[in-house]
């Protein structure tokens, strides 16, 4: 049928087609079938919501559609009914544990993009990946496929390094620091992070504390060419977009099958040019791996996948069981990483972390000879150099380069949880802590989250401050401490851990 | 958040909740997040909307949700946010391959027809199944679960027989003659079907040519217990809820896991009461079960879930290697069926396979002695006993019991194929068959469909007709023509099959 565009001002999660009653009838038509919309030279597909507040003659699309096509009010389209999306069947494939073709992961990765597969697919598809799994042949294929029916950039200023953090621990603003310091070095690193899923605070959410981070791919070649690095939020752009679709499936499911995982974070190293890549592995109790030998697993497929997309990767297995620094939350953490920046020293932790990392990017990309890059990576720190590079990017970002540490506006109202006795720290709970934070308000109040004020190993008196809850409001932050009250943040215990009676 | 509901006149094949842009905001709510509406002791999920054309303190309900809630205009209600639903970690532990409790697949049943699981979770739940079965107590826990979260009947006229076929036969009308057969017998026979799905035909479509389908329970024990037989549609029912809801993500992945299937099947004779089932297993090339040994594995399974289930079930093997009768089509098979009970006489595939099924029906319900069923059965069609009760079905279903099968309208735009060559009928294409008459229109337009003139086995000249097509407009007769072109519905060989030249 032919028809009229009539923009609908509402955002449904997916791209609803609404179609009028009798001309649904007509076409046979149902609530939710698949249809597809041709103009010119686009097509769109989307689900049919049947309404009679829709005229016949009209189509109305919801707003969800125009976040990446272009339909005026009016314009006119065919809306025709879409049969089965031929990728189904390799989906069908997986599901019986059959390896798939290049082309038929090709084939679902483009249907995905385009919206044949919904839900219910899509959803089969990573049900399947973790049920059956994928192999190395199969991750490489998809990894390049979700790269490549996204945007790509070419940034003409080689080599271009980056580092990816596994995450899962709580104020880990590590890369606030890496990324000016590799990029002081001469390297080029176009960072691109995510905001916080399920943590506290994203890198993303933490440099929106200073500056923008909504780039266009553009924009992020210029800024890169210019002055070596970028921090931005990848997901403003259109990088391997169909890893921001499966991804809510994964969500609802609270799953993250291993082949997904991969492709999901080297896809975007791909499209973004990235040559160098360091991943950052946490390991420890409360993180997503949680041995060393899953850390190193982990590691060699990515370092195998980096090898079939022409990538040289490294891994790093880094520590884990507890938070890094002392800060949780965009606007504390950014408070702190600026102060490790501008004085060069802070919490040991952080900064060992950062030089660590930094140093193994500077060796990767030729600049520091074999075993000198922590030090090298040290020196930057120390020299102020580091610091200089994070005013250019807040500069390009459009944020304030003068920005002092104690200007960073954050939570102010406060509860300050003190040591219930005398004793040692001997574990403090990643999950709890960030549910804290997140309690209080974090990551969209940016001032929430909490400061940590002790670390696994040290002693305390009983009355010691263990951390204190920021947040904005007084209910959150009521709600934070009821979440505080109700876990075990941190482990106090006395050198004698149990006592036997007489039996 | 309070609000007044506001009742939004669309079908978008899911519970949606418009919620105003800035309230949306405020509550922290996203696009297809899961919410929950309170009103009074109702609670009623639905997926979020976000839209200005909602006003703040208003809540948009598409009219999905009124098909079994009540809500009215400007009721007031509480929207609040809902967790993930408990039913996912029970979904992830059947991904693992682990064996579900029967308290854990009471819950996803539950969780599926409350909507808190939507198309994501149900389309993962049965990709597990399709992977990883179910075993024989999973099956019988789903069974009851999905018939006791919708409607069940109590007919007071027992014992309660019931037939179903497991489908995929092309003209099979063989139950619109079973059900007067058994009824007339004096046994109670209270048959719902469904609609064609992937057929040409349902049970239900056919039985729509001479009467009204769609009954409520109520109906449909006043009728039953008034004349021991109903024929009607189980869709229109509040049967096994939760299978109408997970057939959308069988039907969009073209799976049909065997234990959900039988659960289906199951749930539906358990909800109607029955007491005696027949299970009608088509067996054959081109059916959904192919060989001799699927079918009594399958039979195997269902008889053991009876046993669970408190039901005495038998299952008959029938040969469906080609369509049943000489009619495919709702119109043209409901005269070929009316025929039959009218003269007592017809196809013998059809005649054959009717008494066939009523006999052992007559059996288990103990009005026949052993072995006599069948006989017993043809008497009864013989006598006219059952045309006499097929008319009570229709009188009582709305219908004109005194309609003769000539004047039953079929599809007036006709073509006829004829043989190509002489030889004799090698094989009939039961998936080609069933392609040419849904593409004339069936089950749709009623008169739509083809009449056979042979079968296999049969000689044929070259010139001879091998069937009609018959279609309600000359596009559609167009479009089955193109598709028989296509195909092989029908193949004739000469007795030599191959020549073998000089090598």
């Amino acid at each position: 049928m032919k028809a009229k565009v009539r923009i609908l001002d509402m955002y449904s999660g997916r791209y609803s087609v609404f179609i009028n009653e009798k001309e649904a009838k007509k076409a046979k038509l149902h609530p939710d079938d698949l249809v597809k919309i041709e103009a010119g030279k686009k097509t769109v597909y989307g689900s049919v919501v049947i309404s009679s507040l829709i005229k016949e003659g009209e189509v109305g699309v919801s707003k969800d559609i125009l976040q990446l096509h272009s339909f005026s009010e009016g314009e006119l389209v065919t809306v025709l009914p879409s049969g089965a999306p031929e990728s189904v069947r390799y989906i069908k494939k997986k599901m019986r544990g059959e390896k798939l073709r290049k082309v038929e992961i090709e084939t679902i990765v483009k249907d995905i993009v385009d919206r044949k597969l919904r839900d219910i697919e899509i959803s089969s598809f990573v049900t399947s990946l973790e049920i059956n799994g994928l192999d190395m042949d199969e991750i490489a294929a998809l990894t390049i496929a979700m790269a490549e029916t996204g945007d790509m950039l070419d940034i003409d200023r080689k080599p271009i390094m980056d580092v990816h953090s596994i995450g899962g621990v709580p104020g880990n603003k590590t890369n606030i620091l890496v990324v000016p310091i590799v990029a002081a070095a001469g390297l080029t690193i176009p960072k691109t992070s995510s905001r916080a899923i399920t943590s506290a605070a994203g890198t993303a959410d933490v440099v929106e504390v200073f500056a923008e981070v909504s780039f266009s791919l553009d924009e992020i070649k210029r800024i890169v060419e210019k002055i070596g690095a970028c921090m931005v939020w990848g997901g403003a752009l259109n990088l391997a977009p169909a890893d921001d679709i499966t991804i809510k499936s994964e969500r609802a499911l609270s799953i993250d099958p291993t082949g997904l995982m991969l492709a999901s974070i080297m896809s975007k190293k791909y499209a973004m040019g990235s040559q160098y890549v360091l991943i950052d592995i946490p390991t420890g109790k409360g993180v997503k791996v949680e041995t060393v030998d899953a850390a190193r697993a982990l590691a060699r497929d990515f370092i195998e996948l980096g090898k079939r997309l022409g990538q040289y990767v490294e891994g790093a297995i880094t520590y884990g069981g507890q938070p890094i620094g002392h800060t949780v939350g965009p606007a504390l953490e950014a408070r702190e990483a600026l102060s490790a920046l501008m004085t060069g020293t802070g919490p040991g932790s952080l900064i060992e972390k950062a030089t660590g990392l930094a140093g193994v990017l500077l060796e990767m990309g030729g600049v520091a000879p074999a075993g000198m890059g922590k030090k090298m990576a040290r020196e930057i720190l120390e020299s102020g150099k580091a610091y200089q590079k994070m005013r250019e990017i807040i500069e390009e970002q459009g944020g304030n380069p003068d920005i002092k540490p104690e200007e960073i506006p954050v939570g102010d109202k406060t509860y300050t949880f003190t040591a219930p006795t005398s004793g040692y720290i001997t574990g403090i709970d990643n999950r709890a802590i960030t549910g804290i934070a997140r309690a209080a308000g974090a990551p969209e109040d940016k001032g929430a989250g909490l400061e940590l004020y002790v670390k696994v190993g040290e002693k305390v008196k009983e009355g010691d401050p263990l951390f204190t809850i920021h947040a904005e409001s007084e209910a959150r932050l009521d709600q934070a401490i009821v979440f505080a009250r109700r876990t075990e943040p941190i482990r106090i215990e006395g050198m004698v851990l149990q006592r036997i009676g007489n039996i």
